[in-house]
């Protein structure tokens, strides 16, 4: 993060014009060298024709994860901190700090193990910055479309994403069009949502006046959401292909009957009872795969990555692998089915915890590839972010109904903000 | 059902020769009159034509619910006793007749406020019938199609309609086929699951020998089930359809922000964290069903009828309406999602408690029709048992994966059954 700010007050300058300036025929080494070192900037801002809406700033939000050990204990202290994903009611702001310190170590071992660090930046960056050169191609009214990343807990934070986009020329006057693309498939308030949260509020802090709609408000950036897409075509064939390939490496015998275990990241119960979307979109792409696939082997929808001792969602992966083998069903096709890219709950959790210990490396239990730099699911991204802008929608009717149990103020601002940009889109 | 035994026993011996022999042409009067009061009868048996497979006996199976007010207590302690449905461990047949009894009245009263029973029956035995008149038609190579109907809680009893199905010449040594129909689309241990047990119970039980292979067991009848149908095209068209007629009667302007809330018989946790499938599909089929509405309206899918200190799966539909009532979102439309026809859940719990009482009756909270008559539905019935006969599978391969928590001896011997009788169809 060293060079971020210098560079960033350098384009700040190169930018004062709006987007049609291009910031790297100022800066071109700099901005290469930056470059070279942080995948996530975004090429200089410059229309592509006098006719395009663009530039179109897209920025892939996610949870993130820590790139090296030594981010872990910051990673966790966000993570915990995050009321929209761990409610731990009044207290959060002692007793997160208090659980995150306490676990640092166990997680520092875990990512030690997984190769020092989540994986989940190198993807976002490579799926976002392809999607956009296949954006460039088949919307060429909104290009040129520029990759941003911004994580909930880990680097690009969402506050360095939205100074990245000031400096880059979206927004600070400059106007500019920005979609924040969730790479969750499936809606919950813990993820997506809190997401969402961060951006509004950053949003608000850094467009200054603008935010309020004190002074200029044309000037600040016209945000939409694309917040869920769990059954696209595309994202249900880059999961069947890869279920698939990992069939194809049973022997033709076995083949039908391996069982396949879709896991998606458990919610608490107290989440699930405020009517949080997310199980049942969770089914609904489950569903959607093995419509795909034919029905032809037996599935369950199974829960992994629960923490604490709160009630949460089940069946338990850990658990149904358990009891499957003690049935004498030793033929299981993991499926990460709620994540995009390979993180710790699946370079861990499945391969070390579940596969490794649960399954005590049982040959006949195996994991599908994530779809990470996967062409059909980057073509499936190309295609989503592409009816968005056709649609002209600031985000799906369905976002802008909070959980019919959620007293959430953040919630409340954040969705009546997205649900105003339709005004300016 | 008191004419039902002498009946039975004229037909048996009507029957003698197999499905073949009709036992109208015998007893022409008395079958009329008995028909007249027993709509589950089914027409004599009688193949269509020298080529065909026929006859093939449809079997609707369901919860069924008490046809009058003098019948609550009994099918309630028939419930209660069911560990498939409401696990109450080691004391089950102490407790259950206890909550039943003590849950009686207060069950007699919703039954007498509905009209002093439910119109289940009614409606599954034309559902039944309707049906096999369009299969008749479509799939002449197993006709004639011959309706029943087995309740798990309430007459016709599953037991009944096996005796009716060996008066009426199927099994009892003539062999004959027989589709086992669960009138849940989609599937549940507790529903489905339980039914399929008092099913293969009874033909254990009435075939006799036959039944455990000692002696001609080509004689019993051939079994086969249609155990789910979650997303089937004509069920979503018919859901569609009905969701529709109820928007239509909202102002044109509130039309396309009407809240619809898609309402499912709630699991106990314990149910759901053994791996049930229940609430998976029944999220599938509203997804299908928003697809199939172009995703236009806000939704939830809610879950009710909780009933004990047991955590249940949320949210409850009761505490949505309420909560959205709050937030000033009045125009809402509850949708029966998991259940056919008509019974205690809705035209008590959804119109009486949910609408009459959470909502005060507030004229924006409305039901749709269940689809009971429907002849959509119908079709889509035909169309389901259709493929089912062509596939010439004994169930889907989902059906024979024991939920990874089942502990169930009578789930394991009851799936080995219907994945035995493979070999017979």
């Amino acid at each position: 993060m060293a060079l971020r700010v210098p560079f960033a007050q350098a384009c700040r300058r190169a930018t004062l014009n709006g987007p049609s300036v291009s910031s790297a025929s100022i800066l071109p080494a700099y901005a290469s060298r930056w470059r070279r070192r942080n995948a996530t900037v975004a090429p200089s801002v410059t229309q592509a024709s006098a006719s395009s809406k663009g530039p179109t700033a897209v920025v892939f939000m996610n949870m993130g994860g820590p790139s090296t050990t030594d981010e872990v204990g910051s990673f966790l202290s966000m993570l915990f901190a995050d009321a929209d994903l761990i409610p731990l009611g009044r207290l959060q702001n002692y007793i997160g700090p208090l659980i995150a310190r306490r676990r640092t170590p166990k997680i520092q071992k875990q990512y030690a193990e997984i190769g020092g660090g989540s994986p989940i930046r190198k993807w976002s960056e490579y799926q976002a910055s392809e999607m956009c050169k296949i954006l460039d191609k088949t919307s060429p009214g909104t290009a040129p479309h520029k990759p941003y990343v911004a994580f909930r807990y880990a680097n690009p934070l969402t506050e360095d994403m939205y100074k990245q986009l000031l400096t880059d020329g979206f927004g600070g006057g400059n106007g500019g069009r920005a979609i924040a693309f969730t790479q969750y498939p499936q809606y919950s308030c813990s993820t997506t949502g809190s997401s969402l949260n961060e951006l509004w509020k950053w949003r608000n802090r850094l467009e200054g006046k603008r935010a309020t709609g004190e002074v200029d408000p044309e000037g600040a950036i016209k945000w939409s959401v694309i917040d869920r897409w769990p059954v696209h075509s595309g994202l249900v064939e880059a999961f069947a292909q890869n279920i698939e390939k990992t069939l194809a490496t049973y022997p033709e015998e076995r083949r039908d009957k391996v069982v396949l275990l879709f896991s998606a990241h458990s919610l608490p119960m107290s989440v699930v009872n405020r009517g949080d979307t997310y199980p049942a979109e969770v089914a609904a792409t489950v569903y959607a795969v093995m419509q795909r696939l034919g029905m032809k082997n037996q599935y369950r929808l199974v829960w992994q990555s629960q923490v604490g001792p709160q009630p949460w969602l089940g069946a338990q992966t850990s658990d149904t692998v358990k009891n499957l083998m003690k049935k004498n069903i030793t033929d299981l096709v993991l499926i990460p089915i709620a994540f995009t890219s390979d993180h710790i709950e699946t370079l861990f959790e499945l391969d070390k915890e579940v596969i490794g210990e649960d399954a005590e490396g049982h040959e006949g239990v195996k994991r599908i590839e994530s779809l990470n730099g996967n062409p059909v699911f980057i073509e499936a991204l190309a295609d989503i972010a592409k009816s968005h802008l056709e649609s002209g929608v600031p985000c799906s009717p369905q976002m802008l109904l909070r959980c019919p149990g959620c007293v959430s103020e953040r919630c409340l601002g954040q969705k009546a903000f997205f649900a105003g940009q339709e005004q300016r889109l």
